[in-house]
């Protein structure tokens, strides 16, 4: 058994992180690491009519440069593993449409690309898959009338709220080749402490995050670079620090969060940081995989964080239960 | 590399189906296998205050009595793979919520039996896991609200719709043991001829199956004593027949949809037949399952099929977008 601890699976195989392809919006293209995305986006249609349209435009064309740059054929690629937040998640299936790759939908929120890039690992390392692309996206108007406001109505913003990415980035897993290499995965638990604001979902998915990070860190005993969480965004990131301090165990010297590296939380209005499957992918594939590259990193340990909420679920009185999976990669 | 052909994974070790646990409503119970569940829910909210808490309902006790009959405690499931009709697959979350496995939510729409349990299988045979729990569901009342109209206003149904099941299977796959065994698994692409109405979801899907199918028969060569798709009513299920006719390669013989086993179309007013999650899960957990173990069939190509549209996207004018994932199973 690949199995390490309670919960952590390890690849014993070589599993590259062979490239990745960022496509970010104007925002996110203006905040400190902008200059680390392939494309900018400046308009939220992109040409499209929908704001959903172009949601999946960001994925299939992120996926589609990834191929290209890497002169990847449809059939080189054996699995394509992708989810994001729309219901549905539409915007995966309508881009896989035009991909047409074997399709893997997956559900985590905001925490798919840890999902997608764990699960695209163990098929490597289980000897299925030889290439295998990880893709997932966010956009902040499809996400905002879904979950919370119409923005027509331009309704003011909890201080403790996060704005959802607008971005997708598409990861290239091999087994052969260079580059940095999935060594560890943990995939979570549903943690639900009883938060139940969707306007805090920091709050919602920090427990599941040092579950999920404790648990990866006892099986595995790996000291890391850099543990960065997917969109805790600055009310999330002071919890975890809180829990894992009141174990002694502090992490802060080493720790950061995707939501709050994406925005400059001071001048870019954003309030709590980045959120969305976007945010964490968007981190990784543009800014983290480029420091792994560059030997800048590295150990990292990349935990995206999921709140497995719906509007209908609140609507009825329901928490918000939170989920985080770990992948740990070494350059 | 473990994979045949084009696009058909090869399962080398032994994975087990080992048991499975069925819950259905009271339209399924009436129905021609209503016999085969384990346990039939007379009443549409089982206590509940919302069909959609009656759903999540559905998937926990399904997974929780297949794991107290067989004597399973947490420690012994590796991974919970779990995936549902509604929005951000609440039911699925939520019911992992209370039984704290380490979980992988997947979004497949109704093809999500075959894509979980192809998932399992390939996660114990790649040495990671050595149990899964595979659980999906669907309920009739939650899936008409959040896809098609308020139930309260009484709309006349389509010919050409099917009646969403009401019902949870729940399914342990294992690397020891005994039972029939998962042998092959193919992972579906997209196939969209354009279809745009959600009250003609057989037609939608039907390309799909012909497509996983002809290229897992083309892969594996094999012969099998019965090939049963998920849910594509008499509508998907004459097409795909059709399909196969028309290449010369007839598979009527052997040929049967989940959706016309579980109703009784000539006397229980369903139109097209039974569909949803819940419909390829509780015809597989509830009777073939049990066929497989007297015997009764040795070789199944269980192939669930999903239409991965949305309300939003349909109202947008995009058509459905259809998939089918196949599983081999032998005896």
């Amino acid at each position: 058994m690949k199995k390490i601890g309670n919960q952590t699976f390890q690849i014993k195989d070589d599993v590259f992180v062979r490239d990745t392809f960022t496509i970010a919006g104007k925002k996110e293209g203006e905040g400190p690491i902008g200059n680390c995305f392939d494309i900018i986006v400046d308009d939220d249609l992109w040409g499209e009519d929908s704001w959903e349209k172009c949601e999946l435009k960001f994925q299939k064309e992120a996926a589609k440069s990834l191929m290209q740059k890497n002169n990847l054929m449809e059939k080189d690629i054996d699995l394509l593993i992708a989810g994001d937040l729309l219901n549905q998640i539409t915007s995966s299936s309508f881009a896989a449409r035009d991909l047409q790759l074997p399709y893997i939908g997956v559900y985590g929120a905001c925490s798919t690309m840890a999902l997608s890039m764990g699960l695209g690992a163990l098929m490597i390392d289980g000897g299925f898959a030889s290439n295998v692309i990880c893709v997932t996206s966010s956009h902040f108007c499809s996400a905002e009338r879904q979950y919370r406001l119409p923005l027509e109505m331009g309704g003011q913003r909890h201080m403790s709220a996060q704005w959802t990415v607008t971005g997708s980035s598409a990861v290239w897993l091999s087994n052969g080749g260079f580059g940095p290499k999935i060594k560890n995965v943990t995939f979570g638990k549903i943690t639900d402490l009883g938060v139940k604001d969707a306007n805090n979902m920091g709050a919602a998915m920090a427990p599941a995050a040092y579950d999920s990070l404790s648990q990866h860190i006892a099986d595995t005993k790996i000291k890391y670079d850099l543990i960065v969480t997917g969109d805790l965004g600055t009310v999330g990131k002071s919890i975890v620090n809180k829990m894992f301090n009141e174990e002694n165990n502090s992490i802060e010297d080493i720790y950061d969060d995707c939501g709050t590296i994406i925005f400059d939380l001071e001048k870019q209005d954003v309030h709590a940081g980045g959120s969305g499957c976007g945010c964490s992918a968007t981190v990784f594939g543009g800014f983290l995989y480029k420091k792994l590259l560059n030997k800048e990193i590295n150990k990292l340990l990349f935990t995206s964080t999921g709140a497995l909420h719906s509007p209908t679920a609140t609507l009825q009185g329901e928490s918000i239960p939170g989920i985080a999976h770990c992948v740990g990669i070494e350059m």
